[in-house]
């Protein structure tokens, strides 16, 4: 199936690390890219500007957050999301499902759809695949996401079964109502789910690859398993799911494990870890996390990263996030989110460059290396 | 007294207003100036390089709370306030009393220096004139000001006598200080008390104008007297201040408050209001007040203020202002700020426009007139 307004180039390999470009109605983003996570039409305490600066290239929303908050058809009305919150480059939007499935009072799941009450007031409110369509036409986003039921860990063989055949059953019938409405300027993406069972992750990905949809993702991992097992069934799946297509690692996750899927061969992630560690005092570097809260630091002059060039190693100290920790101070969880998102923007940059010049493996070896060094500040 | 790092030149006037520049070892601000509010080393929410944007060029950082977290000398040793908040201009310092007196439990006053428990944990502390001096000098404020007690409102002639009185002996006290430890590179201001009695306001300023400060500041006013009170205090003190020195009417206030007070002759303010209405979706425009949060503005796509040019006025909607505040997302707060800071520059802006262009008169009357029009919002 041909979309006008996307596409997936492979620009080169490394090892099994893909090196590409995805075209979407708002332009392109380079892979693997990192998404960070504008939850409420913002990723939290940046404003759009400060984002782009980081060399985000592409941001997801929640779909669950703005259908309750300010509502889908609001959003549509004001003339979508991108304008909403003042971005002009790619949105994917989950679909739903994860925040109705963990955040939401869930009270039933059925063939048609699943009702669940908000995390907000109570309301009671209906999502199936139908809807989650919907919702994500009228925020107008370039990416959207088949509604999933996703297993939780551990799931035995036969509730994997259930949530990866019921996830295909849905997918037609959200493939159905993307042709319709959302085809051309909406790419759908599939998710592959099947718990951590090889061979139902393995028919989970050939009955979406029958949908031929724009693009794949890999869901319901990073649910609380041990990450090997979260390789493992990378290992085992990414070779089924289609050259020519992006393929994205739902909700994952340090950067360590970035590289790991990296090398398995994905394109594309999302996690909240730089932004919510962050609004915890907790950053990101390139000799792994540091606690910026903490009182080592209350007289380091030092930048919070000495190998980060971004807006907030180049102009405050340890001493000064510290300080605003301390006294909390909002200016601080902005300042430690614009450090910590520029950080895996910058090692998504790394990894991109790596592949281009074909020395994955010793650049993987070595940042992961070095992710595992710290600070040496005395505790 | 020649202060080779400070100086006050005044530059023309229109009516009563001056217009003027005041030269620091930080560099100059232009005068009439509103000085945005850095309590706790940042102006709440913004970054420098954002309150730089606004075109402040001066801002004030509160002695008390910087005495309190992260302390004076930890700043010094990491090279002072300047470096330690990345802020490159000049800054005021207040004398800490402010707070002592409205924030700390205060124990007592005496002669000697005010003893107080810390609103943070009940910890004692004692402030003097002498302390007071050293803390300022330390942070390495450029204009610096002298410990005062002011008188509550109302107050009888004694006891504005008495707060005055106790003010110019601790005002000698805080200038041997200065004069050994700040001098050059910081000028001290004195601070006019008496209440709302014109002779003890007089009094008051003969006795410090003796002491040959740099710089003459107005406390004691904005404590809960009505406006008019206010103002009648300083139709009568400010003719009685050096016209080569400038005037820092403390505390004061709301857009149409600074509009009265430079119509009398004042130069420098300062004043919660912007940021700490800000934080509570409350905006200021050229024509008045908007309360952002507020329902009517869910699908207002226009901006705050039509009038205005800062970052949030030509990137976001008032709808997404409105549903950050609904939300409680932290970039509400900042956007907000922004805005708001941005605001009471530009008024500034104007204000020394129209006073070099000598037409104050009519700026004034025009500006105050939009100033009450409001938004036509329906409410």
């Amino acid at each position: 199936m041909t979309i006008p307004d996307f596409g997936y180039q492979r620009l080169g390999t490394s090892g099994r690390a893909r090196r590409g470009r995805v075209t979407t109605a708002h332009g392109t983003f380079e892979t693997p890219a990192f998404m960070p996570i504008g939850t409420q039409a913002t990723v939290k305490t940046l404003d759009s500007k400060e984002v782009e600066g980081t060399g985000a290239e592409i941001i997801l929303g929640n779909t669950y957050h703005l259908y309750l908050r300010p509502g889908h058809e609001l959003i549509e009305r004001l003339g979508g999301l991108h304008r909403f919150m003042s971005w002009n480059r790619p949105i994917l939007t989950d679909s739903g499902g994860y925040q109705v499935f963990s955040l939401a009072r869930l009270n039933k799941i059925e063939e048609e759809g699943v009702t669940f009450q908000s995390h907000l007031d109570g309301s009671r409110h209906h999502l199936d695949p139908e809807l989650s369509m919907q919702i994500q036409i009228a925020l107008g986003s370039d990416i959207i996401m088949a509604l999933d039921t996703m297993s939780p860990y551990p799931a035995n063989e036969e509730r994997a079964r259930e949530d990866l055949e019921r996830t295909t059953r849905w997918a037609r019938r959200c493939r159905d109502v993307w042709l319709k409405h959302g085809h051309p300027g909406t790419a759908l993406f599939g998710i592959v789910q099947g718990g951590v069972h090889d061979a139902l992750r393995l028919q989970s990905a050939e009955e979406l690859i029958e949908l031929d949809l724009p693009g794949y993702a890999i869901g319901g991992l990073s649910v609380g398993e041990p990450m090997e097992e979260c390789f493992r069934v990378l290992d085992g799946v990414t070779p089924a799911l289609p050259e020519d297509k992006p393929r994205y690692l739902m909700g994952v996750g340090r950067p360590e494990d970035l590289l790991d899927a990296v090398d398995r061969g994905v394109d594309m992630f999302d996690c909240v870890l730089p932004t919510r560690n962050a609004r915890k005092g907790s950053v990101f570097t390139s000799r792994g996390k540091l606690v910026i809260r903490n009182r080592p630091y209350a007289e380091d002059t030092g930048p919070i990263d000495p190998d980060c060039d971004c807006p907030v190693c180049t102009t405050y100290s340890r001493a000064y996030l510290r300080h605003l920790f301390s006294t909390r101070e909002i200016l601080g969880l902005k300042l430690a989110s614009l450090h910590s998102v520029s950080y895996y923007q910058r090692l998504m940059r790394d990894v991109r460059k790596a592949i281009e010049e074909d020395r994955w493996d010793a650049f993987y070896k070595e940042t992961k290396q070095r992710l595992g060094l710290g600070w040496d500040d005395g505790r």
